[in-house]
Order: C-alpha cells, then structure tokens, then sequence
C-alpha cells in the first residue's frame, strides 16, 4: 500500500466548509441584487493573465507578492493580484463592443503571496463595482447610493460613508505652500485614525513644519454637517482657485443627489479621508459600520482619471469601490446575522426501515414540488444518529415515518431547536407551516 | 509616453461579458436551487494547492497539462485541474467536523493547458455534486433524482438519464471469458455512439475475438424498457454469479425510487454506458437532451467506491454527478432560454437636462423602494445616444423626464421592443405594470 499524503492547504490559504461558504454566498448574492438594482451588470476575467499585462513593461513593486511563472508553452503569466487591472485591460479591449458609460461588477478571486503573520490571506474574494466612461456628480453619487443601499438590505445597521475630495486636499495643501508634499502628507494623515493627532501632528511636523501641520490638522478637523464642512474647506483655499471651487461644487453636487434621495444620513464630508494611493483623482470614500468602527472600511474608493492608460489611448474615466467582503463577513457574524443554515434543506426524512425509503423518496419529492428543500436520510440507522445529523447540518425539521404513519397518511414533524412534534393531516398542511416559520 | 501593451488574453482563456456572465450566473443560480432542495450543501477549496496532493508523489499523466510551479516560498504548488482531487482531500483533512453522509456541491475554476486546437478552453467552471460516506440506493437514487430536478428547473425539454452498472458489465465478460480485457473493452464500448456499430464490433473483435465481441453487442442492445432490459443483462451473466445479482438488485432498487417519486420517464438502463474511467466502480450514468443529443451528455458521474484514499484509511465510498456547464449553456442558447437580460435594471431613466439630476435620482430610489431595478443616465446626451444606450444594454423600459412631466407628477414610459409610450399617473402604477408584464 502507497504511503498516505498528508491532506492539507497552503499557507495563507483556505477550505470553506458548508456554513463559511452559505455564509458567503448568501452575502454576494445580496451584493448583486443591490448592484443589479442600479443596472450594474456582471463580468469576469481569467484568473490567469500575461504577466506584462498584470505589472506592466517593468514588473514592478508589486512584483514580489505576485504568483508569476511560465506556462508549460514558455509563457510568462500571473495570477490576478487585484480586479483593478484586468478590468483595465477588459475595458482596453471590449470598449468598442460594450456601451459607455459601462457600469459593471466583479466578484471573484484573487492572489497575493503576502506575509500570512499579518493575518492575511493568499486567497480572498473582491468585490468591485464601477461607473466607467463619464466623469459626472451623478455616477459619483450612484456609487455612493449603491453603497447605501447594499449596506440596508444587508441589515448591518448604521454605517457612515465618509467621502472627500481629492483635488479639494490638493488645492488646500498648494494654498499652504505644502503642494510637493502632497503625497507624504497624504499617507500621514491617512493613518490619522489609526495613530492619532499627536503623532500625526508630530509626523506632519517632520514633513511640512509646525505651522502648516498644524493648518492640515485645522483642515481635517470634522465640522457640524456636509455643507458647513464643505463651507470651511473651501475657506482654507485660496479664494480664486477654480479648480478648489470645481471641488466643492461637485461634492455639493453629490450632496443635492443624496439629498433629493433622502439617503443623507449615512453621508459624511470627512477632510480626513484622502485614501492612500495616488491613482485617486477626484471624489474618494470610506465605509464604515457604527456598530463595529473598530474593523474599518467595508467599502472603499474613488474616482480615477484613466482607467487603461497602459494599455489605451481612449481616456475611460470611472468612479467605483470595493467591497471588503471578508469584513463584511465577520460583521455580519459579529452581529449575528449571517444566514449559514439558508443552503439545507427543510426537512431530514428519517430512515426507520430499508424498504420504506421509496416512499420516503416519494414524501421528498411531494415536499420539493410544494416548495420546500427536504433530504432522505439514505439507511436505516438509529434515530439519535440521524436526528444528530439534522443538528449538526442545521436542518430545522425531521419527519420520522414509520408503516402506521404512512398507512394512516399523517406527517409527525418534529422540530429540531424543542424538540416537540406535531402531526400534519396532509403534506400541504406541513408545507405551509414550515414556510410561514421561516 | 511609455508603449502601449496590447491588451490580450492567453490563448484558450476569455473573458465574459455582461451578456454571458449573466446567463451563467442564472445557470448556477437554478442549479443551487435543485442542489439545496435536495439537501446539498456548497463548499469552496483553493484555486492553488501543494503539487503532491493534486497529483500523487509521482506526478502522473496528468502533470502535462497541469499548471505547475514553484511559489516565492519555493514550494511545489499547482492549479487545481479538476474538483474532484480537491474534494477527495477536503473529505480526509474535515471528515471529523462533517457529518456524514456528506453532500456537497461546488461550482468553481479549474485549469488545464489543454491543446486549445480542440476547441477546448484552458479555464472553465466545474460543477460537481456528490453524496459521500454511503453505498446505498438512496444515495444512488439522490443523485439521478436531482438530476432530473435541475433538469426540470433549467426548461431544457425532456432528458434522458441513461444509467448503467459497472459490475453487472464486468461480471458479463467474467462470463464471457473476456475480465482481462474489461479495461480495454469498456474504453471500446464508451465510444459507441461516436463510431457507430460496425466499427465498434471491429475493434472488440481485434480485442476478445469475433464471437465474444458479438456477445458484447448483443449484451448492450437495448430493450424495451427498464425492467426487461435489466432482465436480459443478467441473463447474459452466470446464474450463480451473487455479484451480479447485487448490481442487477441495486439497479432495481434506483428504479423503484424513481418510480414512486414519479420519474422513470427520463430514466433509461442504457448497456453501454460504462464511463471511460477507473475510478467508477457501482452505478454509472450519462445525461443527454431530447431536443439536442448531439452536444453529448450534460451530465454524468457514477458511484466510486474510495474517494479519499491517497490521503487517508477512512473509507469514503460516494456517488456524485459533475454537470457540463458550458453545454448547458450552449444547449440554453441554442432553445433560446438563455435569460441574459435578467441583471440589467428595468428602466433607464434618460437625462434630458443636468438640473434635474437629482430628482430622477429621487424617482430612480422610489422605483427600487418599489422593487424595480432602476439607473439614471448620468448626464445629458441626445435621446437617441441614451435609447441607444438602453437597447444595447436590453433595458426594457425607458423613462423620458422633464419640467413639463415633473411638475405634472406624470410618467411617460417608453418601450424599447415596441417603441411606444404609455403614461403612469403614478410611480406605484408604472413599478406594477413593469413588475406584470416581467
């Protein structure tokens, strides 16, 4: 006999057993019909690209967390690292067949080789949806909006989508003689949440001097609401900059939409929020749960300029977010709202004797044209075993027929979570209470 | 400016636009639904696992069209080729914290640098299915059942799941004098279909000679129905051959389950059917389409009776099923039953004038609160850009607002197929005429 291998996953990768992955389907499927109600639509991309395509001519800094290798024909491929790229490149390539503006989503896998100490994974699913082919206040808000209402229907309580402007943080800092620091103080104050305003301030200091950190902190200082906090940016600003006043008039923009939607009250101006990379040109946002602040956005992003630029002279402006689906995950499970047992069926039908299992089938299938999910335990076993099965499978129901019950034509249903049974006259009649119990 | 880099997919990958990934994202959609109503469970591995427990210590056949290579951590990884090895692994690693019998469905990618000439893709969506932990008829029974379920769910006409025993054929040619050559003659019989009759019977006769080879045809000929066609293959077999018996008995026993859940119409004992691979070692079936058997079967599998062995002691016998996604789809699209349509929203409201932005953003959000999905064209371009836009992406209904039919509280919805408008004195009126006519 062959020695056994050891069954086991890589590092930083792992199994979804069957409630994890419920769990999981059943949040993307609320994420789509939320995408779908806004008219996005779904693509997908091959999880394996040309590596030129994925890190462009040079390779680049991301090089190093990327799975990259040759194919056995000598090609030099990689697995996707982000959504970001490939839609790049999908956009490049399909513009001419698809419609501008293009709003799309993409749920799929992607692959990093990070540093697993960090409590990262190698795999992870994103979820990104974006508004490609116009750069207006409109497509801005609808993202914004998707992002409400997604967060409604997945009953995770209230969330503050904290949003900004780019070229807003820009002009201020060009105001304050600042601008060629602009990317260093932007990653500052990025982490402000993270490391605090005396160490920001100190950070800052290193960076742009005392006074004009000390302007900056002014700056991000949160006002009493979206337009008195927009009213004090654009103070800050010099008062003949049009492109400052371009700024604010579209975050005034988005603001009248949210408004006139009545969805405001999740919508916060926060000069704070600058988003870290530098791909970010004008409106950019984070997501945030009141209920657990402490695990961060669960929906970040942005508007860019050029989406495909290496791979395209077409300008293909966009605004879009991403999901952080495993946040979300974890949230939802914090709160007690995940929806594991959604993928079992209704009801396990006892095996008490081999040769009743025709007419248990026949049972089964009468409860699945009646709507209900209902599984056939395959062989006689003891019941503690099988009702034990429904338990751990979270089966709410278990229907123990034996010859008199069929004979008879009564259904005695027991529910699993106290263990009482009641006796249905007809399978209608026990379709129907299950249905309204769920 | 740097170069552009053409954007390009490997050869034998592609991408799937909104119209495609819609009508696969419907096809798993309704094959989940048949999965759970039958008690299945969903579960997730990695895309990317140690080379040795995708392919055995010694690499094996297979290894050319796997894709192989070593991670930044010098480890021997691969791309998983199929779900099965996957799954045969997860059952040994988590047996302990499942519940057996375990049913699983996964739907995920899986590679193989296939020769693409064939007009085969090196990345595609697999589909399996599988009851393990059990050799019984009910599980047997389970399968074929769900099978016909999905079958019905999808609207693909009538099936034919045509099934077959594997010992009742090896324990035949133990009667013929022909075991040794069962490998071989099963490969033969597999490709029936393919090359007809008289070429079948020339090349089992180069294998067991001209008489035996004459048995063989005789053996595989169909009968009139189920029951007299089981009759006579055990009546080719010794009639002290208990292992004969058993397989003709547990054939009968699927029968009769199907029977009393009413679903032997589709279901034919079909002789020749043996499926090419070893693995198999109970009852084995193909499935194929009344109205298209020349896409071949849609869904196949059979009873194995060791799933896990190179990893474990445990014995997981099972029975599963992988349905062929992509002739699925084909087959949808060819009856016309593809439903790609379904992920767009269902009125475009068209942007006449950028003033009025956020009150058709306002209508858009009272048409979702309704239940209808809805987007806004973000910004003002001629009617004819934005019908345009909608027809190109199947939005059935268009939603033409202005001063005039604001102030009025009137909505003039346009039907893209027919063109013509119909007014709504209300949101309600016009969400339940759309939400009817679905």
């Amino acid at each position: 006999m062959p020695e056994l291998i050891t069954p086991r996953v890589l590092k930083g990768f792992r199994d979804y057993l069957p409630a994890a992955e419920a769990a999981r389907g059943a949040l993307v499927d609320q994420l789509e019909e939320s995408f779908s109600s806004f008219g996005f639509v779904p693509i997908d991309t091959p999880a394996l690209e040309y590596a030129e395509i994925l890190l462009g001519k040079g390779g680049g800094e991301t090089d190093k967390q990327v799975y990259r290798f040759q194919d056995n024909g000598g090609r030099e491929v990689a697995l996707r690292f982000d959504l970001t790229v490939p839609f790049a490149r999908f956009m490049a390539e399909h513009a001419d067949e698809l419609y501008l503006p293009f709003r799309r989503y993409h749920i799929a896998k992607v692959w990093r080789g990070e540093n697993t100490q960090r409590g990262r994974y190698r795999e992870f699913m994103q979820c990104d949806f974006d508004i490609v082919g116009t750069d207006c206040a409109s497509a801005d808000a609808d993202i914004v909006l998707t992002i409400d209402e997604a967060m409604k229907r997945l009953n995770v309580g209230e969330v503050r989508i904290r949003i900004n402007h780019r070229s807003l943080f820009n002009r201020f800092l060009k105001a304050c003689g600042a601008e060629s620091s602009a990317v260093a103080v932007l990653r500052i104050v990025d982490k402000l949440e993270k490391i605090g305003r005396a160490e920001t301030a100190a950070l800052l200091s290193q960076e742009i001097g005392a006074e004009t950190a000390e302007k900056v902190l002014r700056f991000i200082e949160p006002r009493k609401d979206f337009l008195g906090t927009l009213e004090s940016m654009l103070s800050f600003c010099d008062p003949s900059d049009e492109e400052a006043k371009a700024a604010a008039q579209r975050l005034k923009d988005v603001y009248d939409i949210a408004q006139t939607c009545g969805k405001t009250s999740s919508l916060v101006l926060d000069p704070s929020i600058t988003r870290g990379l530098d791909y970010y040109t004008g409106i950019v946002f984070e997501t945030n749960l009141a209920e657990m602040p402490e695990i961060g956005s669960v929906c970040s992003g942005g508007r860019y300029n050029e989406l495909a630029s290496l791979y395209t002279t077409r300008k293909l402006p966009g605004v879009g977010a991403s999901v952080g689906l495993d946040r979300l995950l974890a949230a939802l499970d914090a709160l007690g709202k995940t929806r594991s047992a959604s993928n079992s069926a209704a009801v396990l039908l006892l095996c008490l004797d081999r040769t009743l299992l025709p007419r248990l089938h026949g049972i089964a299938t009468s409860l699945r044209d009646l709507g209900l999910g209902a599984e056939v335990y395959p062989e006689p076993k003891k019941p503690a075993i099988q009702y034990g099965y429904a338990e751990k499978k979270e089966i709410p129901y278990a229907l123990a027929m034996d010859e008199e019950t069929l004979r008879r034509g009564v259904y005695p249903l027991r529910r699993l979570s106290t263990r009482s049974t009641e006796e249905f006259p007809s399978l209608d009649a026990l379709a129907a209470f299950c249905k309204a119990a769920r």
